[in-house]
């Protein structure tokens, strides 16, 4: 059937949609969710259907395409197109499958994870497949193949000069930048760290954000080949390596429905550990209120996890089970967090000593861990790089190689806009809670402003006098610091006792 | 935060969608799939959020409204409305209750099924619900809870008159218009029948849509009772009168993924008839070789869970198993078989024998059943209605009832442009494929073309010479002929031997 092209003037972001008169799809026997093959000359997609409740949007005739469609037939408004059924991608018949209570063979999920890495799953098709495994949980073996196949059908960054070391946080914590100071230690010991970072979905800043502050965090696969080469190690931004594609469609299912299936998540995280052909991964797990792991029994189950996860995949899993209770660091927010690492890693008076000892534990396991150097000698050495400026001058190296300029600390200044919260009575400062940081923070404006945010002046345990500054908040706007200010007022986050 | 409407010029059909632009999202910390009170003046609704990923659609400060969104408002391009987060409908944590395997009380089902009538639910919500209830299934108490639920969220018709009668037929079988026949003998009988039909889902016609050959069916509440008190019964489109208002959203979810919970098809099949005030209900289950039902155990099983059903709402269910492995009477298309219905009312020679007798069983059946005469006495009775004409002096007066003119039976031409597909070769014809009639039927234009459609001239058993004709396709045009008579040579649903 042949149908004139209306341009929709909108895009979906992930699945390819077009929209039928609901007589034209009531004649062709087609549905809501169905797919078609449109094809315009020697050109065609596949798109999934939507159906006009009305002629306003589509007349009987037209067929409405989403940028996706048009941009995929090179079609304008007016054009001629040739509308097909399709068949659906035989990945359903496994979604099916697993909707009927049974195991997937690696094939089978391989099909799934490659389909919704290319957008040809709809949001009911792929949310029935997370529900699917929610409920019914995976096999230790459907774990383990799903994390192969999310490997396989993304980027693969080969790397020969082994060990290959990989750190990961699974988060919750605030200012936990660790990442910016224990790689650039590793890097200067000698050992490559191809590191993969994301960016902030729920909280003020990611590591991707804090090192974009100083660099380019995207960048093609041939620059960070050269990178690994020249300095040893990178911190980019995962997204634009394309690893492990499919799990950004998960997590758009999985947030809204606030489930966050572990065999899903274990798969997610270490795939990306494989594709960047890591041997040795210290996982670091915060345990505490408002983290994502609140008991040690809770976080003791997922170290078991991973570690058998790793052992399949033939990477060496080392788990810290660290404290999580309040955010780490001074600076939160992506311009407050990288100067808290370049104040850490140049040895600066305002270095925040929390965040120093538990970058230093975790290079020094790292150290140990991929038989850099002998066991006992993980700390001295790491405190050794930190102290006599070679971790810096690695970090500013690196910080060049991805394209950005020379450092200098003292034009990482926050935004003009400030509150200063002081203590409304004399005592000691019993609770900073993570969440209500970061909803703080956000609503100052990180991770978008980037030098929005909050600067801890206090930490847990310490005793304030009234009227001491506890915080400040930093903005861009009057009117974003006064959302901070009402989150402030609801949240009760901060507690002096 | 206040921002500027663009009109989107698109409507969803259901949940009301508005889009935000990438950074404005992420500074408010929202993202796709959250929801928005929007407010315009002193009106305001709640939409659920999509993110533009360009600035194209959306830019920074805009607001994307969806057709339903502006209606709400009385929002217009360009008006400054004012946004804030809105929290998630709790029935959202009782959908988290069900994945984790917890079985619902009515109160939390009420609160789902509420929502999902009142398209407060996004499709990924709504799937997950979908998709749990078909992997963890039902208890007994569940299904009739949300039988209940489904019926108090809708329209009910409250009748005093009892017995009320209805009947069903869980379909499969095209040409099954016994209902337009059933009815009228009923109502003659001095019974009380407020039947509500369904439209074609994937048939060639629904009652819906033949009734809609002679008269109205969509009709306002008020009629409906003045139709009742005057004629005794109607035939009347049920998505017209709002019966089980959630039903329709959890078929457009249920028919892409090709899952029937068998919970949720009895809850909606009953609470339609609890929404009528049925006492008295004949549930037929056709089982044949393309019908819903393959083999009698499963009908015997079903027909189980239609009386406990019926039992805990009061409602008396009997079933009858029948014979459905070709399609019954000769007509398909709602004019082929609205003409077929009035030849068995009008006791024309060219009825076909098979809906008659079929129809005098079953109107038979409910006389007993009802209590309306006494057993071994239905039959005599129903065939005394029909042959007399007051079954279709009945039909004529409800036809006029619900707005129609004088039925004209040669009147009833189906479209002209046709083809006869006659016997290959002498034998016997031995299949005619449920599936294969209706998609051929629907390639020729029904139900949407109401003269479209097959005539059959031969049923199964029947002895042909070669060349003599088995079925003529109606259709509107040669475009939809030639759709057809490609099905037709496809399908191989037609064999003589």
């Amino acid at each position: 059937m042949k149908l004139t092209v209306k341009d929709m003037d909108i895009a979906t972001g992930d699945v390819p949609v077009v929209i039928l008169n609901e007589k034209d799809a009531a004649f062709l026997d087609l549905h809501h969710g169905d797919r078609l093959t449109v094809q315009k000359n020697s050109r065609k997609t596949t798109a999934i259907i939507d159906i006009g409740e009305s002629d306003k949007a589509v007349a009987q005739g037209q067929i409405g395409l989403f940028e996706e469609v048009l941009d995929a037939l090179y079609a304008k408004q007016g054009d001629t197109v040739t509308i097909k059924y399709a068949r659906k991608p035989l990945s359903l018949e496994y979604v099916r499958k697993k909707l009927d209570g049974k195991e997937l063979t690696y094939k089978e999920i391989y099909d799934i994870i490659r389909d919704i890495g290319d957008n040809k799953l709809t949001d009911i098709e792929l949310t029935s497949y997370v529900t699917a495994n929610y409920i019914t949980g995976m096999s230790d073996e459907e774990i383990t193949n799903l994390t192969k196949a999310m490997t396989l059908t993304g980027t693969q960054l080969r790397i020969a000069k082994k060990p290959v070391v990989d750190l990961h946080c699974i988060g919750g914590v605030p200012g936990n930048r660790t990442t910016m100071i224990v790689v650039p230690i590793l890097i200067a010991a000698g050992l490559t760290v191809p590191k993969t970072s994301s960016r902030a979905i729920t909280s003020p800043a990611g590591t991707a954000d804090t090192m974009e502050v100083l660099c380019p965090v995207s960048l093609p696969i041939s620059k960070l080949y050269q990178i690994l080469d020249k300095v040893g190690g990178f911190i980019v931004w995962g997204g634009s390596v394309n690893l492990a594609p499919a799990d950004d469609r998960i997590i758009k299912v999985e947030h809204p429905l606030n489930i966050d299936a572990e065999g899903q998540m274990l798969a997610s995280i270490m795939a990306k550990k494989a594709s960047v052909s890591a041997t040795h991964l210290l996982m670091d797990i915060p345990v505490g209120k408002g983290t994502k792991i609140d008991n040690r029994k809770q976080a003791a189950h997922l170290q078991g996890h991973f570690e058998r996860l790793g052992n399949e995949l033939g990477i060496k899993v080392k788990t810290i089970i660290t404290e999580g209770s309040e955010p780490i660091g001074n600076g939160i927010g992506p311009v407050l967090e990288a100067r808290d690492c370049i104040w850490v890693l140049t040895n600066d008076s305002r270095a925040p000593q929390d965040l120093r000892e538990k970058s230093l534990e975790m290079a020094a396991t790292l150290l140990e861990f991929s038989g850099k150097v002998k066991k006992g000698q993980g700390m001295q050495t790491a405190i050794k790089i930190l102290n006599s400026g070679e971790a810096y001058k690695k970090f500013a190296d690196m910080v060049k190689a991805q394209g950005g300029k020379d450092i200098d600390a003292s034009a990482l200044k926050p935004e003009s806009i400030q509150f200063t919260y002081v203590a409304p009575k004399a005592g000691i400062v019993t609770t900073l809670n993570n969440s209500s940081i970061a909803k703080i923070a956000r609503m100052a404006g990180a991770p978008v402003d980037q030098g929005a945010g909050i600067f801890l002046h206090r930490h847990c345990s310490d005793h304030v006098r009234k009227g001491e500054p506890i915080m400040t908040i930093y903005s861009r706007s009057r009117e974003k610091l006064n959302y901070a200010l009402e989150s402030l007022k609801e949240l009760d986050g901060i507690i002096v006792q």
